[in-house]
């Protein structure tokens, strides 16, 4: 881990296995929670808050809820078991991750409940996530970055979400994404390729690999980072919980940066979700002639997002308040930049190799005659001009 | 002249002579007076306000003005003369515009006095253009767009500008521009493509071809349109006067469209400067990885600039309030955009060609059994699914 950003709580990751767990009840009530409900489920979130999950669950089966979470578990609650999802999942080396656990990102997800509070039950926090992986979520989230776009990436698109990937990390910033084609495919690799972990949120069941073509890809993220869901194993991807998934990646990074995005496509979607969750959200720009930048621009354009042109100015857009890294100037200087107006006006007069004297240089440049003369020997000083026989000239 | 924007007080261009024109004296003495003083020169040109040409003239021959007024004519006062500088003209085919002249973009350029009267020397009024080409300049420039950029510039910039300058020019707006080579040219040659005016202001006098390879562009600018300089017969292209001319430019279109930028260039320079005339300035993005791109991303991380995709945005940011001409929203629709939320659910719960029913189309969505059976005729209806032997069945 080199090259840390800010300050951290902790110089380790520590493996899961060293932290107190909550005991067995609580995980299966939260597996059998995570299960019952299709996310996002604000009224049995609510529920849960008030009530502990050990006796929501308990209440859920007997059927002994409000109305409206009711509504909200009634399809399945006879149908689904909390405790062959925790055994599925162990089969699968998967690890069941909890509110009531100390590795639970509270901080990060506060934004959550934050959303719910003032009317946006859409933005729901996750009853429980399905983990592959060793690492610590709440560390790799201490400092985060969701970098996410099209699945119809162009080169230049893909090209920038791999490096920025990998120079995100290699800062110590650990890029979320959703795993896809495309863009979020190339922003996880450009992190694996720095050997750094980063963090996959799917769409569908724990046990899917989806999309198919990415197994190997999320092999590897487990292997050194992690694989989340707060879908039990099982649950197919569908269209609606793409849009759904797309909160815990805006939840999950400081800040998000889109690459490239359509008229109309998800990543757009995650972008406002980052917005209304309060995170800053960045876009990239791209040829106006690509499709595949359309949606950026329009960020951009609505001032939902801010144009960013390379890692550095993501980092300063994420960074705490006063803790922003020093992103140089990237202006090229001149050899006359320290000369004064007056000075370079009268420079700007002289043609090189051809002498002028002070009055003709007055009239050319348009100023007294005093102010030339006023100004020429410092020139002079600076190296850029010389006296000869017949005046002055331009070195 | 074709789909001209908005209201035109007058429906077709009138040739300059069919107007009353300015006497001849004050002609001698606006000629004097633009080739005595480097522009810009705001202390002649404050006290011309005050005194009138005629006499401002006879009294900076006479070296009776006020000190600081002699300070911007001292160096020229004997050695320049109206009458010759005129006769040149002449000679040349080119008039000279004073703002005595019916045809003096006075509205257009009252942006100057604005910039003056709060503290802004530097933006000075022209004291007289020199003019090559027939059209009326107040007629032309009444609606008007400046599109600028690097001579450093893309093919990707070379392009946007020429089929920018065309849109634009065909939608009744004249380009404005420097002539310089790279984004300037291109959009002089797309409004000359569409056989419409163009404007181009030079940096030096009206008799010079500056850059010489654009000579024949600039013939065939003048032809059509106007090329226009504030500088007499003679007067060199410098530097500084690239930066002064800058202003013009920028006053002389409703709107400044930066099409390329590099870190450092006039295209900026003139940006700003449309910003400090209170002009909306807009830019172009491009790739990250394009160094003729990175003033404009950095114009609009400002706020200087705002972000342009298409020349109908670029309309809507210059139309003056309540007339900006509509701009179809681009997003794509999909078949499914009228259902509502639930029966999207529903209908993405269903694979194509497998049989569900109601009871199993609940679980997989999470959705109440009550509600999958109010959204599945609606459905039906709409022809997105029908019923089988054995269930729904999405068609």
């Amino acid at each position: 881990m080199s090259a840390m950003p800010f300050e951290l709580h902790r110089e380790e990751p520590r493996g899961a296995g060293e932290r107190a767990h909550p005991g067995n009840d609580v995980l299966g009530a939260r597996a059998y929670l995570s299960a019952v409900a299709e996310p996002p489920a604000p009224a049995l979130t609510g529920f849960v808050a008030q009530e502990g999950a050990v006796r929501t669950a308990e209440r859920v089966r007997a059927g002994d809820v409000p109305p409206e979470v009711c509504e909200e578990v009634q399809a399945r609650r006879e149908h689904v078991s909390g405790q062959r999802c925790l055994e599925r999942a162990e089969a699968l080396g998967v690890r069941l991750l909890v509110p009531e656990h100390p590795e639970w990102p509270r901080e990060m997800f506060s934004c959550f409940s934050d959303a719910t509070a003032i009317g946006m039950p859409g933005l729901a926090e996750p009853l429980a996530l399905w983990v592959r992986g060793k690492c610590a979520l709440d560390e790799l989230l201490h400092h985060s970055v969701a970098i996410v776009g099209a699945r119809a990436a162009s080169g230049y698109g893909e090209h920038l979400a791999s490096e920025w990937g990998h120079a995100l990390s290699s800062a110590g910033f650990t890029v979320v994404s959703g795993a896809a084609y495309g863009i979020d495919g190339a922003a996880h690799r450009g992190a694996l390729a720095a050997q750094r972990p980063t963090v996959a949120i799917t769409a569908c069941g724990i046990d899917r690999d989806y999309p198919a073509g990415h197994s190997r890809l999320l092999a590897g993220i487990a292997e050194r980072g992690l694989v989340i869901s707060e879908h039990a194993p099982g649950v197919p991807p569908r269209k609606h919980r793409f849009l759904v998934r797309n909160r815990l990646i805006a939840g999950a990074g400081l800040g998000t940066v889109v690459v490239e995005a359509g008229a109309r496509s998800g990543a757009a979607n995650t972008a406002h979700t980052a917005d209304r969750l309060g995170r800053p959200v960045m876009a990239v720009p791209g040829p106006v002639t690509a499709a595949s930048s359309v949606g950026c621009h329009e960020m951009i354009r609505a001032g939902t997002a801010i144009l960013v042109c390379s890692p550095d100015q993501v980092r300063e857009a994420i960074a705490p308040f006063g803790q922003a890294p020093p992103v140089e100037a990237e202006t090229p200087s001149r050899a006359t930049d320290g000369l004064g107006p007056e000075a370079r006006r009268v420079h700007d007069a002289m043609a090189p190799g051809v002498a002028s004297g002070a009055e003709e240089l007055a009239r050319d440049s348009g100023m007294s005659l005093g102010k030339v003369r006023a100004v020429l020997p410092g020139l002079e000083l600076a190296g850029f001009v010389t006296r000869q026989e017949g005046g002055w000239v331009r070195l």
